[in-house]
């Protein structure tokens, strides 16, 4: 297979391919869990594909948004966007760093190589109006009244209990990888990518230039802006789950092998795939598909390489075959 | 000019290029100095000039440490290495956002891209040895007794007063930039590429894979590396003076213009650099002219246009000549 005709793939890594979901957060548990995750991905690149990981942020940029309140007394907190931006640069060194090391035990020499990523959202996205996203640590209710008065912080109660608020944060649509050109010379020279981490710094466009915003994109999301951008055949978001399922987590759960666009469609609008988790996987699987991509696969990290060869997870395909 | 006629450029931009140097670090600090320096670092791009950017994290990742410190009882601290990688991640998406603005100011539309950068050290190196580097918060002298039995810190006594005790770290000397081809790539299609930040991330060899370590790299020392990695004509060296100087403080104090790379082996050697400051700057351009680089530039931020072309600043050279 020349490279002319290597498939280029976009896998998104979900939160337990960082770190152990029971764990603290301790350096040693995430590097054991990168470890396990790069040995997966090692042995897709191995199979001549091209691979781009992406990979979401979310409990490390929720230590760094504690980590800043507990010392603003002495160091300035910074915004959302920079802190989004310091979790590219830890996550994708220790990627980058793992995954090297599991390609040379493949017995591959291939450059791995992490790109800072903004993505660019509107400033006119009608999520700015409705801020959904929960983020950094958690409040007591006249710290969250002040911290909306003196800061503007949109403030949401979270259960219940003394500390039950914290901050919501718009969650807006990615628009365009600004880095994406770059990524794709990257690519097509033969490096595995790392990019688009946490779903990419968002930023705005404002006469010209490109400012960074507080708020937070869906890293499936960006993914998929990713692999349009690059034209790449595959999309795989990487989850808790070996596959998509209707009526999940009912005694009439039933699990997808294959989906098409048109009942991916149907079963979302239905209301089949919660906004917070499996819905936007899917949101991203139908625009991958309707932007030219081949296919998109969700699955576990461990079934990743059976599922890009179509054994395992749920395939989303433009049109349904016979299984 | 074509392409390959080119000059590659690598510019060390120094502490005062990124934050102000008395103020607290705020993000508004951060932001306008950068602002400054991209504007001045575009005009070099302008010019023709292919550049690689390189820069410092004193700052930035003493205020991570004092973060996690304070922070300790609910986040883990995680170590140098990673620490290290955050500022990559921070600085240099500041950097290329307010670069790619003072491009486009400029009329230029190139792109800017940070590459998260490890650099390997010998795990023999004499500097683990004597760690001389002070880092993160000061301490108590109890506190410093514990951190020194139940981490291995070694601790050090700067100065007087209650809290007068600072952690110190290796500094050893960088050997190899581990993406120092990914950036050569970068450089010949035409970007301007931010790297090696905080003198990149230190790693040891360790049976074939590399394995990040307490301990930072000089900045300028790794700039060197990089700039003879890449190839590069010059290697430009800013920091707070325009000029290095013999003598410096004094009322015999002079200003060099030109300075051969024999004149500066000897003046190093008499101890006139001191080893905190402008001694790096030397050696790295020392060795650079000994790696095959043309010439080395040692001046402040607002000279850097007019040293690149020989009227400030102090230029260092294989072979000394009329001046």
């Amino acid at each position: 297979m020349n490279a002319k005709e290597k498939e280029t793939i976009v896998i998104a890594l979900g939160g337990n391919a960082l770190s152990s979901p029971h764990g603290k957060g301790s350096i040693e548990e995430q590097m054991e869990a990168i470890g396990r995750s790069c040995q997966q991905i090692a042995r897709i690149v191995r199979s001549g594909t091209r691979v781009v990981l992406t990979h979401g942020n979310g409990p490390q940029v929720g230590q760094i948004l504690i980590q800043q309140e507990q010392a603003k007394g002495v160091v300035p907190p910074l915004p959302l966007d920079v802190c989004g931006a310091m979790t590219q640069g830890q996550i994708g060194y220790l990627l980058q760093q793992a995954l090297a090391q599991a390609l040379r035990a493949e017995g591959l020499k291939v450059p791995v190589v992490t790109v800072v990523t903004q993505v660019v959202v509107s400033s006119g996205d009608p999520a700015f109006k409705e801020p959904t996203k929960p983020i950094g640590p958690f409040y007591s209710k006249s710290e969250a009244e002040w911290l909306h008065k003196s800061k503007g912080y949109v403030i949401k109660r979270m259960g219940s209990g003394h500390r039950a608020y914290r901050r919501v944060v718009p969650s807006p649509y990615p628009r365009e990888i600004v880095e994406g050109r770059t990524i794709c010379r990257l690519v097509t020279s033969e490096h595995v990518v790392i990019a688009c981490g946490g779903g990419g710094v968002p930023v705005i466009r404002e006469g010209g230039r490109l400012r960074g915003i507080e708020a937070v994109i869906d890293k499936d999301l960006a993914s998929e802006r990713l692999a349009s951008a690059l034209g790449a055949q595959a999309l795989m978001i990487l989850t808790d789950v070996e596959r998509v399922a209707l009526h999940f987590g009912t005694p009439e759960q039933i699990n997808l092998e294959r989906l098409s666009v048109e009942e991916a469609k149907r079963y979302l609008a239905a209301g089949e795939f919660p906004s917070g988790s499996m819905g936007p996987k899917i949101e991203a699987a139908i625009r991958f598909l309707g932007n030219g991509g081949e296919r998109a696969i969700i699955t576990s990290l461990d079934r990743a390489q059976e599922a890009l060869a179509g054994q395992a997870g749920t395939q989303i395909v433009r049109v349904q075959q016979p299984t």
